[in-house]
């Protein structure tokens, strides 16, 4: 008998129908023999509905106040979810993120665990209850309730694992795995079989938007094996993890990211200190710069780009606006035409040249290249959004990353 | 400077135009000089629509998740409401039943409150801070999230007033406060100034829906006073309390209430011991039972009629099925099709023959009495539901309770 914690995403219980779905698919597990403890996500869009409702009252609400109302969402869904199994016939309870034990620090929208007390989820399951747990949430060491951020409910899931000592964590989704590009861009996108935690950090943080990027960190730190599964058939999904089964290619993947701006500064005084306090500023709002580019300096002054999150510009502009005069530059712009594309692989580090070939293709396409950023094993470039199809097509055709069918058929 | 405890209806709070007046109406109060600790319900329809997905996936939902699916609605309003106050310049903040230390014993979906705790309520107060706070919710002594049974948004106003040692607690709401009988039935019911506890027990039990009997209780016992009010003028609204400027009338009002059913066990064994079996497994599924009426008995049998909430039918029966052939009864029979009319007056005490006047109209109007009960200052009658507009006007005419001016026009 195993242990094994299923995560739900929005999507997989957008309805009262699909959540019957689910419970079916927990049932199963259970009478299989597991123990089973679900993490769930909000219904469908009820989180962006109460995000739009709040910006009805104001631009800017206060963060404590958005996270008592976004964690509403998962209590609904919680409920439901637990209402459901128990209707099967099996006992099942469901936990808010503080009452699950989920501790996190203070910072209201992008909280960070600091601990997870699972004593009440452990008592439960001994009793051989189904344990649902709302993902997504925590409470503060100051008793106020935190929100993890945008797809929080995968670094629920694996704290939760990690915590339980679970055998694996699978991540229920949408889509049948990680695929070499976005299947919507790229018809004949292969699913990859597995993958490892390093080329999974790099595909989430390209923009692969199947896994938080968060959750994959966790699972490396805390060795938890990963499968991302659909919610809606028995295909056998993609899993994350360590050791065998790696794919042996160079590339596995290629990712997009249309959900950034670029941020310019322009005309910053080029002294020691600046960009100091530029990115200080900018982190202490919890704002997370992605990419960064300095200009080539004249007659002292330069310009200063980088990315951010498109959630996150009404912040960055109420900040650049004191900010700018502060540091004695003349005004700043933002772009939200840009996109990013990148090439992820573990085989990168021992074949040079990807970079250049990479390069190439979006030459010959004729797409402009406007930041570059690297690591060993990816690289990414911002484009204008317009062509990121373009480019995620001849990028995946040029690496031969296509399987032998076509998945979209 | 007074502290004021404020309640908000769900209609009050329908939409975000709607909590934004609400803000503003806080705002106002706040900056009239006094503290304002707010309760809010959930926004509009929520809760039936939360109720409503229960059901989809099963008549019989576990109450512990229950309670967990419908607290998120006054989760919802409560936090976009701080979020309206503090937009428009004012410290505020929010808490949950728990959080405001609303203590209730376990009894899932109709938990008593067992000690209020406003610890963290009169810090927020002593920095200045307007505090809102969800109704109808707590936790309960074993940590579990629990509701107070509908309209329990009142109870937990009354108990915070109580609590805080308010001067006075408002319940703002679609009407503007008591009336002689419901205005959409008689056109011209006149709005009292004020009534006394006592009769705002009888009507609030006799199925005047404008404040939850418990909540008026609670501030009897207390000696909170209360004012009902609209939350979309500034009418003066009815007071209710204790003393002065009592009306003078015989009769306050008539009320009436269509969501009960009648239940009638048929051919009961008549013999000692089997009204208390009826009636105690009755209570001990938490189901209220209003009125009683026992037939005379033939050959040592007997039928058993009692009036249940439509909301509790589906525990009732669940209850009958087994029940029934225990008690060796033959059959039991459940009737939607009734309602109740009640004339309430604390004068009544003293003015014998207000009963016969009652009959006497509904026989003038060819309406059959299918049970009656009374108290002191209470007479009640159920007829069936088609009669019961007819009934309330004529009885509110026969007792020239209207006022001079005609309240719908």
């Amino acid at each position: 008998m195993s242990l094994v914690v299923q995560k739900y995403g929005g999507s997989s219980v957008g309805d009262t129908d699909r959540i019957r779905r689910v419970a079916e698919r927990i049932v199963r597990s259970k009478e299989a023999g597991h123990d089973v403890v679900v993490v769930v996500s909000a219904m469908g869009d009820t989180t962006d509905d109460l995000l739009a409702k709040a910006q009805e009252l104001t631009p800017l609400p206060e963060p404590r106040e958005m996270d008592l109302l976004l964690t509403a969402g998962e209590r609904i869904s919680m409920s439901l979810l637990a209402i459901a199994v128990n209707a099967m016939g099996h006992k099942a309870a469901s936990y808010t993120g503080s009452q699950a034990g989920i501790i996190t620090d203070t910072e209201h929208g992008k909280a960070k665990i600091v601990d997870v007390r699972p004593g009440r989820i452990r008592e439960a399951l001994d009793e051989g209850s189904v344990v649902i747990v709302a993902g997504f949430q925590g409470v503060s060491t100051t008793y106020d309730v935190t929100t993890l951020g945008r797809g929080g409910s995968d670094t629920t899931a694996v704290a939760l694992a990690a915590a339980v000592e679970a055998d694996y964590c699978e991540i229920y989704t949408d889509v049948e795995g990680i695929y070499t590009a976005d299947p919507r861009i790229v018809p004949n996108a292969r699913k990859l079989d597995a993958v490892s935690f390093e080329e999974m950090l790099e595909l989430a943080a390209s923009g692969a938007r199947v896994l938080q990027l968060r959750s994959v960190e966790y699972a490396r730190r805390q060795n938890v094996p990963l499968v991302v599964r659909s919610s809606f058939n028995d295909e056998p999904g993609t899993w994350i993890k360590e050791g065998t089964d790696m794919e042996d290619a160079i590339i596995s993947g290629v990712a997009h990211d249309d959900g950034e701006a670029k941020v310019t500064i322009v005309n910053v005084p080029d002294k020691p200190g600046v960009a100091s306090r530029i990115f200080r500023s900018v982190a202490d709002e919890g704002i997370n710069v992605d990419m960064i580019v300095q200009n080539v300096s004249h007659d002292g002054r330069t310009d200063m780009s980088f990315t951010v999150p498109v959630a996150d510009l009404p912040r960055l502009r109420a900040l650049a606006d004191h900010l700018v005069p502060e540091i004695e530059a003349d005004s700043y712009t933002v772009d939200e035409g840009i996109a990013k594309i990148s090439l992820v692989g573990a085989g990168m580090r021992s074949h040079p040249g990807v970079a250049a070939d990479m390069f190439d293709v979006l030459a010959e396409e004729g797409i402009n290249i406007e930041m570059i950023s690297t690591s060993s094993i990816r690289i990414s470039c911002v484009i204008r959004s317009d062509d990121i199809e373009k480019a995620v097509r001849a990028i995946h055709a040029k690496f031969e990353l296509a399987g032998t069918e076509d998945v979209s058929a």
